[in-house]
């Protein structure tokens, strides 16, 4: 039997786990709730006890696993395998959670921020897959980014790079929650296009005030879609709004950095069309032919799991580059 | 005596030749006028003597060169060394380049275009020397750009990489010569910061409608330095704003490449601190504190030779991937 690499996604709700072939088959995986209140100790129980049984019941002995892999919420440091103190991870702080599974697990265990695991899982066996290089945009409460060039996560010298939400697409726009103005977050995420949607309802004829009962902090991105897509004209306006500048961050990437593909992650991609078709006009309208022309955007290939895969694929990439 | 890598940069106006040995010192360097209107053959011509010349003035015999790059505008194919149309070379159309130059000069020629040998230049020899990664701005005319990461120049699946002066800066902008609107090039050029100056000098009082005898198009970026430099509050309110533009478009680049350092070449930077206080101040407002605080924002080291000693950085470069 060929060697396996393990794959952890630690998020503020679940623990998703998968087992992933050296050969890139998705062997099984699974999920179950973090637990958040408990703090580190038992969540990182609760992690090997997740890979132990997900082995056990695929007929796979620790030993076959070469690495594991954990994807979690940053600030982090990806060298050290520290995790400094997640917003949704109550408790956590500079936690060494990379040397303390590689303790539970007895295998070389890896930390990387979840925004980079994703866009790896999607470069190694999603929407990315067989590209040169990769822009990813996670599409959220907030907007994430991953990149990979010369088939290699681009990380930086700090780790901090790829904050895709953060590259400026208006000159002393929206504050953003990251302190400036004009980010690409306070328009393209969920929570801008919300906000682009209330800021303007006052005049508006939509069914969004009646969906969200008025109240600016009960209305969903879902409910804007479901709504764009029942015929709202305002609620079509708004989606069309988030996805122009959604489009204009994508045209900027494309400009920089000339890759071969850009992948759409997270709930907003399920518009579809609505989404796409916008954000594909808008690069073609602003950025150079040739780079444009060439640059595939398409929607996340493994869906939510690109995270948990990512981390597998991630572990294995670094155990490569440390043994052979 | 060691080897030597041969660099040529083949400007509009002149042709700059360099000579640097495999162990990184610069040997020697002379320029030439191109006489762009004699055509791709007397040009080539012309190198291939500034290159025998060059090499015989200083005892070295062709048999100790490993390689020569030539750096041309673009737009270009690196990999095929070929040539399109320059619009600054009058009768260049699909040139191959890197294939003629060989047969001259009888070692392997590769072609780069001149604002990825520039960045390639500071970070062999000038500024960017023993960084990581950096991002390099070339201001002039237009916006140009360059990024090396992993040690390697970014070029991206076309070689259109890096083109920096179009990443969109404020949406539904100023209208760039590219044909999109906000690009930063729109405002960090030479010519975006006279356009700023004339868009708003009717009501102003200002000693630049004197310096350029009111014809906006006689206004130089030097005139607007020089009267900034005097006290000139206007031109000194102009010259901000143009540094803000790009220290907006860096603190992008920070935040999507964590690079270790960001390298800005051309004329402007001879306004030295009044540019670079406020691109630095920008970058600290905009950027993410880590990855602000880690990149060193410098003036070229390499002067006006980064572009020169960049082409014979490439040559090696790509003679060694070749090769070793």
């Amino acid at each position: 039997m060929s060697n396996v690499i393990i794959g952890v996604d630690l998020g503020g709700t679940n623990v998703k786990t998968a087992i992933v072939s050296e050969d890139r088959k998705i062997i099984a995986k699974e999920s179950r709730p973090t637990g958040a209140s408990d703090g580190p100790g038992a969540i990182m129980d609760l992690m090997a006890e997740s890979v132990f049984d997900l082995m056990r019941v695929n007929g796979l002995e620790m030993s076959q696993a070469l690495a594991a892999g954990f994807g979690a919420p940053g600030p982090m440091n990806w060298q050290t395998g520290i995790v400094y103190s997640p917003p949704n991870l109550a408790g956590w702080k500079n936690v060494p959670l990379a040397a303390e599974m590689t303790k539970r697990l007895g295998v070389p265990c890896y930390v990387d921020n979840d925004a980079n695991v994703a866009c790896y899982g999607e470069y190694w066996l999603g929407a990315g897959q067989g590209a040169e290089s990769i822009v990813v945009f996670t599409l959220g409460t907030g907007v994430g980014g991953g990149i990979v060039v010369f088939g290699r996560l681009l990380r930086g010298i700090d780790g901090t790079a790829a904050e895709l939400g953060h590259i400026t697409v208006q000159r002393d726009g929206r504050l953003c929650g990251c302190g400036a103005r004009g980010c690409l977050e306070a328009y393209a995420s969920v929570t801008g296009m919300t906000r682009t949607a209330t800021e303007g309802w006052e005049a508006a004829e939509t069914t969004l005030k009646h969906l969200s009962g008025g109240d600016p902090e009960a209305l969903t991105g879902k409910m804007i879609y479901e709504a764009a897509a029942a015929g709202d004209q305002y609620a079509l306006h708004v989606f069309h709004e988030t996805a122009v500048w959604l489009g204009l961050g994508a045209a900027s990437m494309v400009n920089a950095l000339n890759p071969e593909r850009i992948v759409l992650c997270g709930g907003m991609i399920n518009a579809g069309d609505m989404l796409f078709d916008t954000v594909r006009e808008t690069v073609m309208a602003n950025a150079f032919e040739v780079p444009a022309k060439r640059c595939r955007i398409l929607p996340a290939g493994l869906g939510s799991d690109s995270g948990v895969i990512g981390c597998a694929g991630c572990a294995l990439a670094r155990y490569q580059e440390e043994h052979c």
